[in-house]
């Protein structure tokens, strides 16, 4: 595959045995399988009412969301009791492990409620000093993306296969996603565009299905501002296990959420970087 | 279901027998199945190369989008050798039955390049008034969704379930969709932006993937412009089987395509139709 050294080094570099790291590992699978089984029986649903959870603005909460988050957190409470939790829905819950599970039961709740498939589940686990292994999950596809721990596999319909970020592009030829057209603020706005006016080609409306197909070599770069923790830690664990560049927007670490910029290549990670900051 | 007497009254109005829909269905089958076989060889391959066809702007042609509208037509021409074709790649084909198939191989070939599963196979079928039959098939999530000749289904891995487009919502309460967010030129541009500024929620990214979204009830609104014929006669059969309305942006025939809009039930059609026309 060629890319054992990277993720050798990284396992090292966790302090975190293969034993454990395994332990971890299957512990992600179940819950990523809940969360599937959860959000899959409201998708598409006539029964999906959104409730608005956010005084301004849009942001619709499924039950779905709640209930995949609370399938999840189950799951950790009996396997990981040690391990601290921060949940989109349900919050924080301390740890002594050191280690902590951030999990998005449904990031992308807008694309759920039209129907389209590209939100995903999201699982992460860090330690102190930032993301070791992370899943994106869609459920609708039967994808699910994973790395950390020396894998950076796409296990799908037709079985596993290794996921690699794609490099040698430049940014003339690069494809180019974020969620919104607007991205942030009129600041933020302005600064993708520079980039976004340099690049071949710009879609919207992924959200961290983008991040995923980065990992996988078919996207080039994401940028996107305004993210939370739990929005970017387990896409950050893929997109590096992929050999993907993944920073906030001064080249700083990404897993506290904010503006956040994923390259498939540290070359055009940098070019981009450039044009962020003006 | 419900709709037996809307759909039983547009195939009488179409003048064609049950016997001669059922082969026309059959051959559509058959094309959206070598379709899907021809672009799924190529999707997310790493051999995928664009070429440009355009001489401005990017308009990226793969030799899946070939192969699968010569794989159609082979099957045409064995078939329904007195029908004439519209095909997007290889152009027209003159026919004497007054039925004309039209075909857009991968409609949404950015989102191809991408990696995204929101393009899909077009298959349509006119008569000298307007689309009768259509077919919006998406091979990477293995959707294939029909409308005419008294049928409006999906077709999925889990088995056919009816279309029925959403009624009863407010554009206030809407959810719309449009492929890009400039939708096209600046007066078109600023005519969406007054349906999209009253919406609840606005999309984009998704092609032909929008209409069937809408068709399955999941979206309220889709509006476009720059549209060609072959991208919208397949979708109009498959909205209009499923009870919505789809017209250009006056009020008037959809199928010579231009500027598009698509609603769940006539009520939000028209409160759309009033914004465009500024």
């Amino acid at each position: 595959m060629g890319q054992d050294q990277d993720t050798r080094s990284d396992r090292i570099a966790t302090g975190i045995s293969p034993e454990i790291a395994d332990k971890i590992t299957a512990t992600a699978h179940r819950l990523a399988d809940v969360a599937r089984q959860e959000t899959l029986r409201w998708f598409r649903s006539p029964d999906l009412h959104p409730q608005n959870k956010a005084q301004a603005g849009f942001d619709p909460v499924t039950d779905a969301d709640r209930a995949s988050e609370r399938a999840m957190r189950a799951i950790l409470d009996a396997e990981r009791p040690e391990d601290a939790i921060l949940g989109e829905e349900f919050g924080a819950r301390a740890g002594q492990s050191g280690l902590t599970w951030v999990l998005d039961p449904i990031d992308g709740t807008r694309a759920f409620m039209a129907g389209a498939p590209s939100w995903g589940v999201l699982i992460g686990v860090t330690d102190d000093r930032g993301p070791i292994y992370g899943i994106v999950d869609q459920p609708h596809l039967g994808e699910r993306f994973e790395g950390g721990f020396g894998r950076a596999v796409l296990t799908g319909r037709d079985g596993t296969t290794p996921l690699r970020a794609r490099r040698g592009v430049d940014l003339s030829e690069a494809t180019l996603m974020s969620t919104y057209p607007e991205v942030g603020s009129a600041h933020e706005h302005t600064a993708f565009r520079r980039v976004a006016d340099r690049a071949r080609l710009t879609r919207y409306g992924l959200d961290c299905y983008a991040y995923a197909l980065l990992a996988a070599g078919h996207v080039d770069l994401v940028i996107e501002a305004g993210l939370q923790s739990y929005d970017v830690v387990a896409p950050i664990a893929v997109v590096q296990a992929a050999g993907g560049v993944i920073t906030d927007w001064t080249g700083g670490d990404a897993h506290h959420g904010g503006r956040i910029i994923a390259a498939g290549s540290p070359e055009l990670h940098a070019q981009a970087l450039e044009l962020l900051a003006g």
